[in-house]
């Protein structure tokens, strides 16, 4: 018997399993079969992953006696595109896969994303598991059903709901993962704490080493996350009301993505949310709703793990405040106009906040840019 | 007071009305506000129908108080591919609509489908409206939310379902198409008295003229047509059972379409469901399901309203017996390797028949090959 954790996501008929811990790919044939029986698979990767895991999945896959196919993809943000999308889908329908077969993301979230989209769109859906090998993807993008690619107007702008049926976190494969991207991930983890459980958060700051050298305090902080991010799905499948809180930190992050051109070299999306939290924090001390104390210490955790925090962290030159507003502005969060931010009362009080005045905002990004 | 017929598509939450009657596009602007209150809209039709009705649409949205931007396209089969799809996709984030806005399908099935999938895919699900231009659009292809686009690998092989929240049948833009492609519709008219309404299908062989010519009948036709689909689509929204009863003629039909290569000038969709229609009763009399006399009175139905009927009535040379097999197992309604057919036990008593032999299929084929 193997102890995997086992957090359930509660969607009525699309209810399914998220299994945490070590060596989950190598058994993800047994996994998968027991749930889809007969199923045949096509594996989507990306050229880092598929290097280092994609033999161990195949085997794992054939040992439960399920047929694969594979298509690898170059790495990166720049692969969620149109053209890619196009790729995964011909890649599919040239398996000759049917709508009961499956689509398997193996990789990080621009993987899961990619491919979670060409599920739901071939033959009007089809099958779909994940297997998140980055942190991120592990406590975030994996969970949940959202699924798209960018357009040139901005990020994640097309896709669709697409629900697993079920998500395989690896816990071992972490550990060929850049400790950047690590670090990157762990700023969704810290999120969860920061949205609603201070004491996640308070926990964090005391065993984040842990998390980040393995062992069962990186178990913990992973299924603690998908807990946290399977409650909100469960309440809004389809981001109407609450789901909205787990754009914490996003709304500034995106814009930073876009204004670096989402360039991974200068800025990765968990370091944008990393820098989006302090400043979504800042911004609520400003706005006289948190304590700067608050401030400081979510920007003094984030520090500490060796995340960015600060718009001053990120390489190169940025565009002006007027600049950024405009990325803000051409964000998915925009409602009829008015801009919508998630703010905080303080740790773990993070709430949705329509109608802030573009004003501040930008008076805020002129304070706080480093140019 | 206008009176447009209405027909009640019965999806719970996702419920919506058909209206049919003349005059609708100029009444769009009222329809849509008062279900979509302070929407603005992109319209995405074809060169043939933007041409002729473009204006009055526009002017009648205008009236309603609703803003428009339109993209026009190439008319025909050809454009339901990738790269439409994402002009059209570029086109509504350009347009910087939101997802409360609403994207409206002016046009045929393949404005339909191709628009519907944009709509079910930008900001993950934009509100969508069906303006159905053609007759096939109107009795079919607008009701039901199936969208999507072909693929190398066969036709509507991509796509979601998105089901509009409005469809408005306007009987008079239907006076602008062209004879041959209002008989490709009647095809599908005639399939849903062929499917399970023996009386309807006995009444359009008394009053088919009066279909053609207009008036009321065309719009009883069109109304028995939208309320059989939606029963259809009510009982099984997500095609995984008697909704594959709307495929009568279709195996047939879409292998034809592959056959030609989709080329609209030998054969239009229609026109291979009325072949496909015609051989599917043949094929059910060849093995003694149904009396030869109810394929020969669908064929003689076929051949009075001047649609194409065999094999033969399609210009230009066909693939052999054996290429047209092939076409019928690459499409999508092959399951787990065995071919499903929708065949019938005589005139409005059609059934789905799974594992029906190869063997059988290619015998039939030959037999009734023109080559
Ligand atoms: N769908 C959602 O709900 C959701 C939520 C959050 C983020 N996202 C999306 O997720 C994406 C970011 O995810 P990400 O950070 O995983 O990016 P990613 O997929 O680009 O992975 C980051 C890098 O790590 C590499 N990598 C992944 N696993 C590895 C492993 N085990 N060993 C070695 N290298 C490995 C990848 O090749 C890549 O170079 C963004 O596109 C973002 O929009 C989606
Ligand atoms: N989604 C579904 O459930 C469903 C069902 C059936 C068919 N379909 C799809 O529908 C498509 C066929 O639809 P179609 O036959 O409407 O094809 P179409 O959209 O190509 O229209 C046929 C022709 O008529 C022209 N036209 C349309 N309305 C006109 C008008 N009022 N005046 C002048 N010209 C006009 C068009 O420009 C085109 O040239 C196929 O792609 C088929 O796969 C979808
Ligand atoms: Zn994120
Ligand atoms: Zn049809």
């Amino acid at each position: 018997m193997n102890e995997d954790v086992k957090v359930e996501v509660g969607l009525g008929e699309r209810a399914y399993d998220i299994l945490i811990g070590p060596g989950l790919v190598g058994r993800a044939g047994a996994e998968i079969g027991r749930r889809l029986p007969g199923v045949r698979a096509a594996i989507v990767t990306d050229e880092n992953v598929g290097k280092q895991h994609l033999e161990v999945l195949k085997q794992g896959l054939e040992a439960g006696g399920i047929a694969s196919s594979s298509i690898v993809l170059p790495a990166g943000e720049k692969t969620k595109n149109f053209a890619a999308l196009q790729e995964v889908v011909d890649a599919v329908l040239a398996a000759r896969l049917e709508r009961g077969d499956v689509v398997i993301a193996f990789g990080g979230g621009v993987i899961g994303d990619l491919s979670g989209f060409a599920a739901g769109i071939v033959r009007r859906g089809m099958n779909f598991v994940q297997i998140p090998t980055s942190l991120l993807a592990q406590v975030d993008s994996s969970v949940g059903g959202k699924t798209g690619i960018n357009s040139a107007r901005g990020k994640n702008l097309v896709g669709v709901f697409h629900q697993p049926k079920l998500v395989l976190a690896d816990t071992a494969v972490l550990d060929t993962l850049p400790v950047r991207e690590f670090r990157a991930g762990y700023a969704e983890v810290a999120k969860y704490g920061l949205i609603d459980r201070p004491e996640f958060f308070a926990w964090l700051e005391k065993n984040w080493r842990e998390v980040f050298s393995g062992g069962p305090a990186r178990i913990e902080a992973i299924a603690q996350s998908c807990r946290a991010k399977a409650d909100v799905v469960a309440r809004d499948e389809f981001e109407t009301g609450d789901r909205a809180l787990l754009n914490l930190g996003h709304t500034f992050g995106h814009a930073l993505e876009a204004a670096v051109a989402y360039d991974g070299a200068r800025l990765v999306h968990g370091e944008g949310v990393a820098i989006g939290m302090a400043l979504a924090h800042r911004f609520s001390a400003r706005l006289n709703l948190a304590s700067p104390d608050d401030a400081a210490r979510v920007e003094a955790h984030l520090k500490a793990v060796g995340l960015p925090w600060r718009m001053a962290d990120i390489p190169g030159d940025l565009p002006d405040a007027e600049a950024l507003l405009s990325f803000i502005a051409q964000d998915k969060k925009v409602s009829r106009g008015a801009l919508t931010f998630i703010l905080t009362r303080g740790i773990g009080q993070s709430f949705i906040a329509r109608d802030v005045p573009t004003s501040e905002v930008l008076a805020f990004l002129k304070e706080n840019h480093p140019g």
